[in-house]
């Protein structure tokens, strides 16, 4: 698993907080429920104004995705179609139809499947394509509710002090009242600032992360499933795979 | 219908004005109609100087397609166009004639209208692709004219706050109206902040999504028409066309 | 005429006089001619230092052009291509020749003389897509005039603003003087936002907007021109020609 | 010679300077030599991070150039080519080797030595274009070098000033010293704004423009040679090429 | 080796802290250990959340990259291309397996290994462009590693500032601590400012133009690879690949 996220997001959390706590101040002084309201649930509405509902419920699953992303098994996926190379290459296209059930990968196993029953290559890898192309587009909402959130929230903070400080004008006559005013209006953008650089701004450029990784891996598959297909040599297939992977990472034969 | 962008509308301005009510100030001390004036309609004049003026008449409208989106039926669109396939492929591509008045969506009319009509696929491809670049360009300048309103309420939210400053700073020989003139003139900045991040802002954005959804749907709408022509199996259309499709929607043969 | 950028124009220049007259402070507070100049002076100094000297000296042309934009008239051209499509259709390329002196669009003037001096469709349309270019390539630069004078104008406002501050902050032995000083600096600010806001940006988009309405029916003048040279049918031509236009415009057969 | 330029940079210094002596501080106010070294040495510093030695110090050339920059003359071009052209035509590819000497473009130069030597069309154009996107890799590095000076130099400008903000705060003893402190403060966010609104960004807004024309020469350049090689008439070559010119250009034939 | 970005980086810390040394406040007035852990911890944090592990541990060397870049010998690669060529030309394809060993740039030894082999044209070609892109993909995360600690360390800054501000304003009971209080709240924007544009923003550009420069290097070894396998005359090779190099850099025949 991919702690890396976890422990940046704890770190955050834990420099800010700590910060907070050296300081002269108690607290409670950063603490304050309207102005959470007013970041947070004005950078929810804006997004719910730009996004369908459906997609708005999913993004706490997103956000989870950020933290438990397990990253990409390249390895194994290229050692399985190398394995589905062999069979074919041995006992026929028809012979993986006993495999397909034992096969990890969706668009590995869509393939394949599509493959033995009969369709053309080129009806393969458009069908292959199009599933990609449907599943980078819902990638890319995810992403972007990430963005408009980090966007929005600095705004609404922005807009909450600045209701703050036409209150604190209004009323100047306890001159000893005006700095607690401002260090009010000011936390909505302190919060602002907060809830975009610490979760929606990250999040949505590991979500972006994620989903490049996730497009080499499809790459990856439906290279393998053509070439599977065309009844490539196995062992052209896992060179030619092989190169997606690092150096490092490679096996030599 | 797609009652999120209504929910959120209401949501984003439930908050300011509850946060306002909670204050200790006045509701009146946020309302000024000069102020208004400038922001709002300084964006429009702004949008009126770049865009057509039947476009900028069309925008209230586009507004309200925004809360009134219903989303695409891409299913139903789908079964229709597998159903049209189905009587191509039995009674031939003439048989369709009949069954014109009964489609929907428009694309898919035009696009079986002309193969009845005996266009070649090129003609067809050609037309539809051009219509829906149209429609786009159309669409485009709906989210463009949010967009440039989003951009332009702010700048004339900060023109209206240098004008208050500048008149606050000529006469400060009463200090006691120093925080009210400040607090006035701060008013133009957030109204700016506040039209620009309750509508324009995520308007623009959820126009741009209802722009790419229809392009996604037009696309299927393309396709199908192209497949009933060059008379593709009906399963085949349905499998290709159901890619499209989030993987939970499919039906499974 | 469109007259939309004029009224524009005039409404958003009414709304910040309007909004200063209702002010406390006398007109003449948010008159500098010194400022004026550091600001526009700046600005056009710099686009000036980007752009060659010609083209300044026409973007006053430019600015014109917006107001006083007629938009395209596409139907007009498709007729006009449609006739000469039925021509060309009864009586053969070179009956074309006669009428070319009657065409107005600068492009279907060009291209059906060089069809009919006996050029390629290869060449022809070679010729047309290098014009078009190279007239794309001038309306980009005048486009990009506003957009640097939209974008150095709020830099010298704050060039000016910063040279304002630091003389006020030089001498601030008479405190009674800082209001008024500070007034003075920020009018620099305010020049720069309002003659981006008014004037140059919004221009920038319009030319934008123009240009590609331009590209749009020059798309159309040459794909008249070259299914005139193909032989095309003028039904088919008009069909083809006419999904360029939105569907009200469209005339029904 | 191309004068826009040194106008425009004389102009805006002018401004600038003008305005200081219009105040009532004296010039001297303005004035900071540790100010000069942070913004301008910063900026120096960090494009030196970014870029190679030897492109650094290339760079006041490229200064150099925006200033005396001397136009394209297209018109000469096309003429020599069309020359070339009717040499070709008349006594064969051959009988240009004489004149190779003479060919001022040294795209044109080299296109024709090789078409001499016998290389393919092919083989000459690739080396033509692959010569073109090398020439425009380094003007691009040119241009991204002033933009990065005009990034920095305003990052520098706050950088100096926060710390003078903090020498100042650190020390209120003195009333009377803020005033002075501040204004202090503030000439490094002058310098910034200054020097990069008057000289970086402007030059590089320049050299892209240059660039950009640079490549239309070298395009009638390489596309001349590739007609003469397929041995086209001399008029139509004249007729291919001026479309590159404004249409006022053009010598009519 | 290319030392510009050394002296560049040592030049900025220089300037920055002889700035702090001119001043009238000590050099303790700017160190501040908490606000360090908040921008720059605050900034990997971040940067922790948007990337895997592993990156972010090799971003320590690939800054050193940056400083200790040697820069690319394009006419070694070219001189040993050519070289080989001539090997090629002379005893054949197969001559170059006892070579191999001693070819320097990994991607000419790919190639030629498969060549050797026995592979297609094609295939080399896809397996080198692979090798490309998986290499690029990797630099762009080594340089966006840059660009967004860059991004976060001075949002982190203002994150610290804001703390800092509603610390201070909570308590005014004590004006003398105000001026203290506001300059610790600025040292974090402070540091965010010259975090970025000192170290993260500057490596960012550089390892842009690092990885550009490479590409560049890199398409020269497939070209290079795929003329020798097409048995193209050495002459040949070196006049092609030579047009990689700038005018002055070439070696004349």
């Amino acid at each position: 698993m991919d702690i890396a996220s976890l422990i940046g997001l704890l770190l955050a959390i834990g420099l800010i907080i700590g910060s907070m706590l050296l300081g002269t101040a108690p607290l409670s002084a950063f603490c304050d429920i309207p102005s959470v309201m007013v970041v947070v649930g004005g950078a929810i509405a804006a997004a719910l104004i730009c996004f369908p509902l459906g997609s708005m419920l999913k993004s706490p699953m997103i956000a989870l995705k950020v933290l438990l992303n397990k990253g990409e098994d390249r390895r194994t996926l290229i050692e399985q179609i190398v394995k589905l190379a062999e069979t074919a290459r041995r006992d026929g296209l028809l012979a993986l139809e006993s495999q397909i059930a034992e096969i990890d990968h969706p668009l590995v196993k869509t393939g394949i499947q599509m493959a033995v029953d009969g369709s053309t290559p080129e009806v393969v890898q458009e069908v292959l394509r199009t599933e990609v192309e449907a599943m980078q587009t819902r990638h890319r909402e995810g992403k972007s509710i990430m963005d408009q959130l980090g966007r929005f929230a600095p705004a609404y903070g922005m807009i909450g002090t600045l209701m703050g400080l036409i209150m604190m004008l209004q009323d100047m006559s306890d001159p000893s009242g005006i700095g607690a005013g401002m260090a009010v209006a000011l936390i909505t953008t302190l919060y602002g600032a907060i809830v975009a650089n610490v979760f929606f701004s990250p999040f949505a450029e590991k979500l972006g992360l994620i989903s490049r990784n996730e497009m080499v891996t499809m790459e990856i598959a439906i290279r393998g499933v053509m070439a599977i297909q065309s009844g490539e040599s196995p062992r052209a297939i896992d060179q030619k795979l092989q190169t997606f992977l690092p150096a490092k990472e490679r096996t030599l034969e």
